[in-house]
């Protein structure tokens, strides 16, 4: 199999902040040790098969633009098995360890869900021996349940009985699949789960339906003895009006009142935490402080627009708080950070493609750089810790021992009259100190 | 004790939608039935002491313009007593059931705690003379912990612990007179609940800190025998950058990680719902399917400003779809229709005050009629009923029963090749259905 | 030519507000007179051409799902002029006077710009002939400069100078064919006249290339006979990062700084508008102050999404507003109201695109009758006289009339020591008068 | 006069990018040379008086929180005296070479016009004593027209001509105060110019009036030969519903429109440029290349919030891209870099003051290091250029040359069949490269 979609491109390498190199790179030094582990097991970074391989550039307003020689006109599975050559050789050029699909990036839909499921099979083979090949590592699996017409109203959440039950047959074999290629985990994401006008929709019928799924999901997955992780990966709107994903609580809630919160983490994104009003370090750190902190789709949204334009990472700082808060909760795995992050549909040149995703793992190593560097001197840490002095003795800790009630602590202020004085908060200072590390 | 502060004006009557006098109800009719329930009782009005009678008309780029001939320059027990008189004569003239108040809305703080406690007591025993005297009841109290600068870096969830206890011994007070007047819920809103940034935070701690003050106040409500229900009001930002009370979602899931489910509902805002890109009538459906619909604050925001407006309701839109989706929950009771809303800075003469609650009666009361006129017809209902009907027997049944797993979802699927074909979801034809009934 | 794609659905009649038959009008009487005008020549209504005869149903997460038997497989001159027929039965059904195309919506992009000229004048033969058969004219006509590759980077806005000489090359003969039907107007909607980043454009370039286009665009039509007036479309963002015509501000700020202000008039979009942060209503009066007002694209957006949802628009407050508007500065004939508008992704029968025009027709009748109703009792327009009285005599009428200077406004205001008082601006008194006309 | 107010804090010194000392420039080193020009000179730094020395933390949820000792509790002419030694030691000590005002932040407002003045005047003799003495100038003076409720309805643009008149004569002061202080430029900022609700608006009156101010304004300063540069600051929204002065291009069109373009240019503000839809880059570069870059508004927003935050600038990013534009219209001179920008109400200690301003100052220092390293480099432009190059010969020359019409491009494009192909715009790229240099 001779590698032949990106002859002028090399195998990329390390080069140190100096270089000049665009296809370099000059801050993700895979073997390199921070706080004693690798970069690349810090990272865990994940190449996206749907936009990489498949996006097209079509956009609402325009036709697909994507240069991809290496694609034959029609969607057959002998395309498909050759797109997987080209992936992977891709991956293995750029250096990343993992990737991630939905069941109908990798293989054409067929007439029938059997068909469909061959085709599925014949391309998982190759994958399989392209994965041994390699060494690359699948990530997680999901199933596609929002392209297909059929899912127009929505999955599990279908008003169509039908739709719910071709999405379980459909996330079965993704489950398996994902099994039998070794992946860590299984991602849900509600493509169409969710309304478009409550005029038409029984929210609670429709909510009651999904919970049903995903515990029919989970108990498949035992059955077959799939020791993955199952993430619900949140999301505000778009294509729905509102996807009943909407942010890691509503997640957090749907997985509580239905009694997931053992089985299921969640697979947080950039993007989607910006479109539902949040910093992706909020997401991040809201989850991980409950204990749901799964995975990453790596990605930024533009602040300004509003929808969901997946571009890669570059911003620094988005990259350093990421990293910061995965640190902070031990670290990611078995998640990663995987780029959910498509070109732009003007970058239509292949070499676009390892440009994209240099500039995302380099401001992602430069960002673990900078929060070990943050973490390393203490002095972010040790503000906080002071910060809030006043719970770790006298009152605040008697409070948090549980030894107060109401009653008591109104006699501690009626005897004292007023509370002690507050500080300053020191955002300006702190964001100062920030800015020494970039 | 003679009606003086609005000589002009009289009680407000209900004289039918031909009526052009602007002081009069053309929709409220409070002894009308509708589905064998007054208007009164389905609507619960409720007027918000804080805007109504302490708006100032001040904002952030201006002073204060209202014209409150009332008030006294000095914030005296006194000229608290008098407001007293002021708002009851108002709310009599409007005739409204209810009123809600915080703490400091309707006593002066006072240099220590101990004479907070008394000026509140020397104008609660004003209040309940009044509330008999009129008729009037208190829909619920709450306290304000967001207004003194002890505050700054919030109550329950400060650095600082003495700010937690100073608030345990203020929502105490709050809780004791809410019970003394009859109240029929207590309200938390979050003022200060939540972050300006993320730099100087430890959000897990600080979320801890908030369910161990909803415990403590829960137990002493039981404690003194306050039967009324407690209720958590969404807020997803301002004052700060992110508060915790977030949306239905968070608070909901905040409740259910922290025990407290079974004790607190939501009190849901309009301006709220859509600053956290929601409409009101999702948030009122999302608490209701789950059982935390609990009282509304009735305002809207400009939903092309990012603030929170607080401008009285005039869209009969969004009151149709309040009183529908209340309907559809059983009523609001023991909550109500609060009307969370300020005059416009520029509308501040006191006449104003009555246009505005005028316009909000009367928008609530039209809203009801159509609902109850869509209910009445039942065509909507029917659609959605039809809509669903897959689920109501053959294999959408057999998944609601419990009886399917993927496997045999597989099976049916695999058999049946694809899925039964979708409908429309008729969207446009239910928008035209619903402007027939406006 | 029999009538065949909508065999079951008759010519929608006037049933009056009382009709439940939803394959009726409820308020679009087209011959019923207000003001002296009827309702038909008030509304201008007109067809999309693009988005009822070309829509597809696709969006970025999914398939096409529109039911659309009449249409072939193959984008054939054959399959394009088969449709034609649809498109007049279907406007003729529904009674509309008007509609509208993009060059690329009426006949298929041929291999070569020769051929596709041919296939355009091919269809433009049949539309001809439509149109005679018909009495239904061409309200404008426009060219599909963003859906072909060729215009990824803009067309006149381009880095590719052949990008700006295909699409003048385009415009020219879309001009000429808009003639040839008789259109009374030529939109230029910058489809991706704008950027993605600015790291990558010279902004100021290609504005100027933009101006030079527009030019050239008028000279051309001079030279041809086309009478029609230029429209100038705004559009805040989408497809790309920033579009330049922004909103109604930015796109006349063009046309001042190029020369452009006698040519060109506006034609405004509400879901534009809002997204751009403006209410329709504020982009109407604004463009109509300044003598630019020329058409609307009638639909509304999601307030609550930030892309362009270009739904149908069924609010009465939104339709009330605009016809008040239009009415006040003279009507917006030669302009129209053109249904810039698609149904859902899920309302993919063909009977939705029936259920869709009606509701937006009635719901812009409603308007009309509600804003003659506002105009005609005078009661709005009485209170903004009062309230701008202090200019109509006075030092208010020796200011408009140019008789003061700075020097003798402080004398006369040190003479005066302070301003006369302030009045109350009545916003909810006002919103209330608003709703007793609904 | 001692310097008592900051009495710990020592004249801040440049120390280098390793300092750890957060009382010390690591970026700015005001005589270090950057393309020949001092860092002093580029960056011409501002103080804002209003924020800086008047800004009391109060926010619309609650009071006051600044800890400022020197503050009497009267608003006096003593106590602003005093207070305006306070300014010029915390100016000193910072080491910017400017600041702004607007008259009633200098001097108390009295119970007439006339003891205004004399308040102002006393002050401002002052002010010029302390410029003399410490070398302090002026960037720009302005009046406050929104603060006083005599403005609710806006100033220029009030529905009473008396606020008008009241507006004149106190911005025909505040220019001969600039004048008098040497200040090299003037503002307008319509703090309440715009509406509240269409209505109870005049729209098209209210601008007119506002033309006529400005025009008055500018004939003014000629009569008293005052030099400086008027500005107009644009904002969308925030405190009225929508202000006149949205965005830059709304400025630019009013200014044309009313024959004022060549006596005015913008004041540009970052947090204002968010809020309307805009980057900062965006505006500065859309107003320079018209010919408008007057000076700016130093600061930023959260893009997650929809309010004016007003926080000191600490992204390099931005800073980056703005000095990049400036430089680009070869400076900002007359104009600076004005703070318009607060400490949070949780920051209340005088230190904060020093970390805000520290802060901002080396963020924008390190922006014109990394700018002028990108210029130096020239890669950036280079890639521009090259993009651009079908526009310097052949078809593209001879367009920009005015040689083509469209009857010439039709004829070039049928001859050629289709236009030359795309190249990769290369977003991904560039965002990389932009990395490389911070």
């Amino acid at each position: 199999r001779p590698m032949t979609a990106f002859a002028d491109i090399q195998k990329i390498a390390y080069e140190g902040p100096d270089s000049k190199n665009p296809m370099a790179f000059r801050h993700y030094d895979p073997d390199a040790k921070i706080e004693g582990k690798t970069m690349r097991d810090h990272l865990r970074f994940s190449v996206a098969y749907w936009h990489t391989f498949r996006g097209t550039g079509a956009d609402p307003f325009g036709a697909p633009t994507m240069q991809r020689p290496w694609e034959a006109a029609a969607d057959t599975v002998d395309n498909a098995q050759k797109r997987v050559h080209v992936a992977f050789e891709f991956m293995e050029k750029l250096g990343v360890p993992f990737y991630c699909f939905h069941d109908r990036d990798v293989a054409p839909e067929g007439s029938t869900l059997a068909e469909s499921n061959r085709n599925l099979d014949a391309v998982v083979e190759l994958l399989k021996q392209e994965q041994k090949r390699t060494g690359i590592r699948l990530l997680w699996g999901t199933a596609n349940l929002f392209s297909n017409p059929r899912y127009m109203h929505g999955a599990a959440t279908s008003a169509n009985a039908d739709a719910f039950a071709y999405a379980a047959a459909q996330v079965k074999k993704a489950i398996e699949v994902t099994k039998e290629l070794g992946g860590e985990n299984y991602v849900f994401w509600g493509g169409r789960e969710g309304y478009q006008t409550l005029l038409n929709t029984d929210m609670k019928r429709e909510l009651d339906h999904l919970a049903r799924f995903m515990h029919m999901a989970i108990e498949h997955a035992q059955s077959i003895g799939f020791k993955g992780t199952f993430l619900f990966e949140p999301k505000p709107k778009e294509p729905t009006k509102h996807q009943y994903d909407f942010d890691a609580a509503a997640c957090i809630n749907f997985l509580r009142a239905n009694g997931l919160e053992d089985y299921v983490k969640l697979n947080i994104e950039t993007n989607h935490a910006t479109l539902a009003g949040h910093t992706m370090q909020h997401e991040l750190d809201y989850a991980g402080g409950q204990g749901f902190l799964g995975s990453i789709d790596a990605n930024t949204g533009d602040l300004l627009l509003g929808w969901d334009t997946d571009q890669f990472p570059t911003d620094i700082y988005l990259t350093t708080w990421c990293m910061y808060t995965i640190m902070k909760y031990g670290g990611i795995a078995p998640g990663g950070i995987n780029f959910d992050a498509k070109v732009r549909r003007e970058s239509f040149e292949p070499s676009d493609l390892f440009h994209a995703h240099i500039g995302g793992m380099d401001a992602f190593a430069r960002g673990l750089k900078i929060a070990a560097a943050i973490r390393g001197e203490g002095e972010l840490k040790r503000l906080l810790t002071h910060r809030y002095r006043s719970w770790d003795s006298g009152i605040g800790a008697e409070i948090e021992a549980g030894k107060m009630d109401f009653a008591k602590l109104e006699k501690y202020m009626l005897d004292k009259g007023d509370a002690d004085a507050n500080e300053s908060g020191r955002q300006e200072m702190l964001e100062n100190l920030v800015n020494r590390y970039l």
